[in-house]
């Protein structure tokens, strides 16, 4: 479940309506992501027996870890130790490594607190309190106001909400909107930015069976990582952990998946889902085809550019099967249809309301008529680029926020918010590493391909090509660049305005040219496209309270959820899929493969065989509903206690973006019990796994 | 891969077009169930590179064994020893059971020669000499014939060219339309009646993963049995046998495919193949479910039901399996379109010269006449069944052979001539038992169908039931009859007609009353439907050699043919099958599903876990193209050594019966190496291993 890597792509615009969408009809079997104030208690107690208490959900919310910008983890022990997958711990492993020492390809073990490695820029943010303010947000909108006044207004008194939280409490502050803006919830998260790498295995352990095995079961993998949060230079006291259960999950068990899911659009109108399926999704899995292409050749011209690339192959390989997942589930026989005859079921019973049909009934067609608008601006949407990996994203970011910290609070540009603010300095100035040859080869990819899709007169393609060709512009923006260093960026941001301008640096002089048509983009999809779907979002978010009430989770927002569902196998490919894998299937792949790339095993794992007890649960899945987001959160059992790791979903749960079907969609997980089998067993991590199960 | 199974179910006319089909357009890769006279030289050395010589051909050929009526195998030792699948030997193994001795769960092994069983009604059949009598058949049709007399000359000519053969060799000879009767061949095969059980493992070993786990891979299945061919009270000598492979097949080895193919439907017509989609699938497949749903009832009655319906209910899975998937098949987006346009082309081929049209031209639309036609009686044709499960159909066969052994050869129903009398008789007075309760339960439930059906005023619904409910029917018909005692049968064929005429044995009474219903039947089917799709299916084989030359193969007729392929993963579920499996991976499923029916581990193997060489191949798969009535055939390698077991195609090959497409249609077999292994690790049949290695 890596699709949340999308995200991090840097350069490309992705263009995601996720945020306005709202789930409508009634509720198919563990279907949901539900907020923690808003638990299905009823179905809960009629299905399983079992309604969690408020004390239970505190717990399990506060033993709960948002990790970096996409991934999940928890606390499993008194002493700081977060779990996570190795997927989500990738980025920081690569940023830690040297081409001396490999961490992701050999992995990494620290016996002492003091052979732990401090991450570079990893952030960990843990939910310490939720609070409604949909009534403060809406008071913001006056009368009379018309839609993109109206967004304003609400987004500054968004700001507002966010800054004097911050202030009032220090701690990170976010209005997340949910429902589609029918409701707004101030999260406050209690932040930890020292960060130590304690343990994580051979990538070829965690990822085993990479691309062609990712996102399928059944699976074997050991997607595990372990990093430990400190304050103020040792490691962090923690009052919620979880306890590691020692017997994993059974067969039929009930199970909850807390984590933050980052994105669904469940409720997507019609018309936004054939622009998906037949804009969005082509364009995105053309784009990134592409640039898979151009690394896997920059890697294959040695192990250092390997080395260099593997994270982004990885993360690349990873977003195409997502998206190529997502795009042939919405071209599979039904699925338009059944999303057809829903909305039109919903749409009918708002219009037997002549109250309701004159509030919310013009919502889906205005939400069709911005889609058309936004097809004439499509290619520049879709195509244009920061060139590059790393550097010119972070000069744009540092142009942007030079410019928008000299503006109150609630007109900045999103992103340069007062609550933002510190976790984008701590990504910004991060040390981690730089790759000249590579940025300069993604550079010339992107300008390639805008001069193809774009033309080379696109004012923004000519600032980029600056008279050039894409080889010489790559190349001498390579040259003329000093943004490999992280102090410059700070000297640049902390110099405001008049630092940027007199800058020479050869990506700042780029950016401070692509600023104002990336403004006036983004404006123009403000104004023409957002001012519209946004309010008929939440029209529609309201529509869907009036007609069904609260019994129903809002979409994803990368913010804290819990799913319940039972451990359960399902029909597969004519036969039927076990609840779970053994080490013994391990094996099984690698011989089956001949021990051929990528099924073959590392060395340590080899050499472990017959010290390891081949029957101990390797992998096993759950009906919990998840999506990109939720890689490295706990599954626990009714005793609160940690069975198991979420790495993935199967191929079945792909289409789970738009509806979900419990039939055969799935959440993918690493057994408790194979995690410290092969902590003791193969990575003499005896240490380690004595900490977790609280033997130390 | 058992679809053959459907042909032995008792009672249910099988409505198959299969045998007036023919190959059209041009050969996708490693396509083809190739008659040895015709094999695809060129091909297979310009994309394998290996050419095999006449003898070798030759040696495979007389190595070859059709075992039964429905199942393929091999020789592989001197002294007779024939390997086939397990459940192809399952009629036989259960035959020889008690309610004492059950070789179907429990298997068997003689270590000696003394300790072998007879089979009461096992016949081996291997392919002596093939000669073309194509010249002599076709001279039997004079100018100025209609179609059903043409038709009923040639039936008179092939007779009488089957009769000739036998009077003249000894041998059985069976006279084959191959092309959709382009061309016809005199098969002579040289014929093993004596033959004994020597091997066979438990049926939970064989059949690992029971209907589940069916016609699907990765798979985990010993489906072996061994028997012994005897001449003369003495282990037969055979010149020609197959050497085992210690080291089978490695990936990406070319392979052949040594069996009997039983049908295919690769050129039937559009109409057809909608025929088969809009009406015989959804027929069988409801009939299916029916009985299927009875006898498991009937075995959950008891240990000693449960053993007496096994194999039924084996059966009757499996041919729902291949029917659900064959029929999911052609429902499948693009296969029927496919189609059309094949056909489309061929037709406009055809078209475009002159005289092939004035020749072949009106042959589809015949086809789709008939269909028509056929569709006025397709209830009685697919719902008029034979009550019960063997005696319903034996005494059917004991009336009908009296009437027929007093006509000419060339006038007798098929089933009837002289060449086919001696596998006749050996079945039919075969002491195989037969179970009082399980008829009567059968017999109930086929005439209640019947009414349900056809009414009960429907002539043949009303002999069945003699004025009785079906329940006092069936008690009637199985209190009144003796034909359990095989001495009967033969006693009453003896007798002649006039024995039969006499007789009060109900089920004889029955048989007499239904034989001119069913004669009435037969000769409309052929009369209006065969008489038109035969002549119109050998025009559009003609027409097929006249625009493609025979640069094809014939649609399989259970006869010989030779596939051939390379050892192969392919793509599955979002990630690849691997092109074998190991005893790791029947250890992981077994463990996965916690050793649950029915993937428990039988008692034996669970033992052998610390003895086996678990890296063991255990299954794998290739790309050469077969369908039931192969199962049980030879892999064999350039060399000419056995290197795998057929016994099965995934459920990617279900479509094969229509198409063949190399993507992902694979035949699945058991190693070479993994029945030596558990014949030696498991199964202690160490002396046998011997043998089969030449080690003896």
């Amino acid at each position: 479940m890596k699709n949340y890597q999308l995200k991090r792509l840097p350069g490309i615009l992705l263009f995601a309506a996720a945020t306005i969408m709202f789930l409508a009809g009634p509720l198919a079997a563990d279907e949901g992501m539900w907020t923690l104030d808003n638990m299905p208690l009823k179905q809960l107690k009629e299905k399983y027996g079992f309604e969690p208490s408020p004390a239970w959900l505190e717990h399990i919310r506060l033993a709960s870890v948002r990790v970096g910008d996409g991934g999940s983890g928890s606390f499993v022990s008194p002493s700081g130790l977060v779990l996570t997958n190795h997927h989500v711990a990738l980025g920081q492993l690569q940023k830690v490594s040297t081409p001396q020492k490999n961490y992701v390809a050999d992995g990494f073990y620290a016996p002492t607190l003091a052979d732990e490695i401090p991450c570079p820029d990893l952030e960990l943010n843990v939910l310490i309190s939720m609070e409604n303010v949909t009534a403060r947000v809406l008071a913001s909108v006056k009368k009379g106001m018309g839609p993109a006044k109206a967004l304003e207004a609400k987004k500054a008194a968004i700001a507002e909400i966010e800054r004097l939280s911050l202030k009032k409490t220090g701690l990170r502050s976010d209005v997340v909107s949910l429902y589609q803006g029918g409701e707004y919830w101030l999260y406050r998260y209690k932040k930890y930015t020292d960060v130590k790498l304690v343990f994580a295995p051979e990538q070829q352990a965690a990822f085993y069976g990479g691309d062609p095995d990712n996102f399928t079961y059944p699976r074997h993998d050991l997607d595990m990582a372990i990093f430990r949060a400190y304050e103020k230079g040792k490691p962090a006291k923690v009052a919620h952990y979880l306890k590691w259960s020692a017997n994993g999950a059974a067969d039929g068990e009930l199970v909850f998946v807390s984590g933050h899911p980052g994105s669904t659009n469940r409720l997507m109108t019609l018309a936004q889902i054939e622009f998906q399926r037949d804009l969005s999704y082509p364009t995105r899995i053309q784009s990134l085809k592409r640039s898979l292409n151009t690394l896997r050749q920059y890697a294959s011209r040695g192990p250092e550019e390997a080395r260099q690339a593997a994270g982004m192959i990885f993360g690349m390989e990873n977003g195409l099967k997502v998206s190529s997942g997502e795009y042939d589930g919405l071209k599979a026989a039904g699925i338009i249809e059944k999303k057809a005859v829903q909305e039109a079921e919903f749409r009918k019973l708002v219009a037997a309301n002549p109250e309701w049909q004159a509030e919310y009934g013009s919502a889906w067609d205005d939400i069709a008529k911005a889609i058309e608008a936004q097809k004439t601006r499509m290619k520049e949407l879709s195509y244009r680029r920061v060139p590059g990996i790393r550097l010119g994203g972070i000069a744009l970011q540092v142009v942007q926020m030079a410019a928008e910290l000299q503006k109150p609070d609630g007109q900045r540009l999103d992103g340069f918010h007062t609550s933002q603010l510190e976790s984008l300095r701590f990504r910004l100035f991060s040390p981690a590493p730089v790759y000249p040859r590579l940025e300069e080869v993604m550079a010339v990819d992107s300008m390639k391909l805008m001069i193809e899709m774009l033309g080379a007169d696109d004012p923004y393609v000519k600032a980029c090509l600056d008279n050039k060709t894409p080889e010489e512009a790559a190349k001498a923006l390579l040259a003329g660049t000093q943004l490999a260093d992280p102090r410059l960026h700070k000297q640049l941001v902390d110099g405001g305005p008049s630092a940027v301008a007199k800058s020479t640096d050869s990506f700042i002089v780029l950016a401070r040219k692509l600023d104002p048509l990336v403004r006036e983009l983004n404006k123009w999809k403000e104004d023409s496209i957002e001012s519209v779907t946004r309010p008929a979002g939440e029209k529609i978010g309201q529509a869907r309270f009036a007609a069904y009430g609260k019994n129903a989770y809002p979409d994803a927002t990368f913010t804290l959820r819990l799913s319940y569902g039972a451990v359960k196998g399902y029909p597969m490919n004519g036969t039927l899929a076990p609840y779970k894998t053994t080490f013994y299937g391990l094996y099984d792949r690698a011989i089956s493969f001949d021990n051929k790339f990528p099924f073959h095993l590392p060395k340590r794992v080899a050499y472990a065989r017959d010290k390891i007890d081949l029957s101990t649960p390797l992998n096993f899945v759950c009906t919990g509903d998840i999506i990109g987001g939720n890689s490295g959160s706990p599954v626990v059992n009714a005793a609160g206690e940690l069975v198991g790791l979420v790495f993935d979903g199967n191929v079945e749960s792909f289409i789970g973006r738009f509806f979900y079907d419990d039939t055969a969609n799935r959440t993918v997980s690493v057994c408790s019990q194979a995690m410290i089998e092969a902590m003791n067993k193969i990575y003499g991590a005896e240490a380690l796994a004595k900490e977790i199960l609280g033997e130390k």
